[in-house]
């Protein structure tokens, strides 16, 4: 069982860390008043909203070399709803790895919704897949364990690169489901 | 029912040509000896490899002229498999639509597989949603309509520009399945 800490608690930070407890897990949120003197676990997520991000790594850069550090963002413009803030050709995660050479960056959760991780669902019966993309088979191996002591399925879809079409695909099912075109309880499937 | 014009009889355009037939509409392919005199019908499919629409575009722009014309290419680099040979930042059918500014360009297909369009199914009893993308809401009905009559789905995903977000879906799903993570029949099922 993993001691995991997750920075924001939030609506997605609380449905991550409530999922990853009905594993067994153990859970350390922290807030914006930050670390105070905590220490960070192996295993941290960063749940604060994308602009945020840049931010709180500039103040905890020393916490987090040596650790496996899971970005979940969807950096979407909120204001247009039209595109992601991220320039085009690359990713939050390629941005994070990139200002944290010695942390071992995954992409993961951002293309599962909250009520997908509340429910354990996708429609009715379908069991969420989570996504994962790094340059680091060792945290992606981590991470699978984790997710599967959850009920949860996962995948592997490769390097940190595939960052890229996560975002893309986390987008386009926000959009879709601001849109109406996807009820609350729905979203993208992935069928092996 | 509707007259199609297909170009390109690879396994996608006759894939499509035989899901459109299924439901009643009538198809004309053009191989790559061109129309030779034929005369194109008012709706389109470009079923031909990416790096061979600049070309087909170039060769019949008039007869593109006030017709429905559905892009469903992944611009996919398939000798690295990693990364998207369109310039970041766009996507082949906004290319498209900047070459024939009165055509009325869909993006369509490109995210569901030959596999799930023969068999109409996703994985096993899941209908598939064919996804598309277009400036022009009159040809998305057309579209939508042509894709009821065959027993598919669909779902219109807005703007033209979510043809990067398509593409990018289209993508990660072939590299899946390309890497074995995905089964020949699975992929992508979007659960309204």
């Amino acid at each position: 069982m993993a001691n995991i800490t997750i920075f924001g608690k939030g609506k997605m930070g609380q449905t991550i860390g409530g999922l990853l407890e009905s594993g067994g897990h153990t859970i350390d949120y922290i807030d914006l008043e930050g670390l105070q003197g905590r220490k960070v676990a192996d295993i941290v997520i960063l749940a604060v909203r994308y602009d945020a991000i840049a931010g709180l790594i500039e103040e905890n850069k020393e916490h987090f070399v040596g650790k496996i550090l899971i970005d979940i963002s969807n950096p979407v413009n909120f204001e247009t709803w039209d595109e992601l803030v991220v320039p085009a050709g690359t990713s939050s995660a390629e941005q994070i790895a990139e200002e944290l050479p010695d942390t071992k960056v995954i992409k993961a959760f951002n293309t599962s919704s909250a009520m997908m991780l509340q429910t354990k669902n996708v429609g009715e019966g379908h069991i969420p897949v989570v996504h994962m993309a790094s340059d680091h088979d060792d945290a992606k191996k981590v991470l699978t364990d984790i997710i599967a002591s959850t009920g949860l399925d996962s995948v592997d879809v490769g390097d940190l690169k595939r960052a890229r079409e996560m975002e893309a695909l986390g987008f386009l099912q926000m959009r879709l489901t601001k849109d109406q075109k996807v009820s609350p309880t729905g979203g993208y499937l992935l069928i092996k």
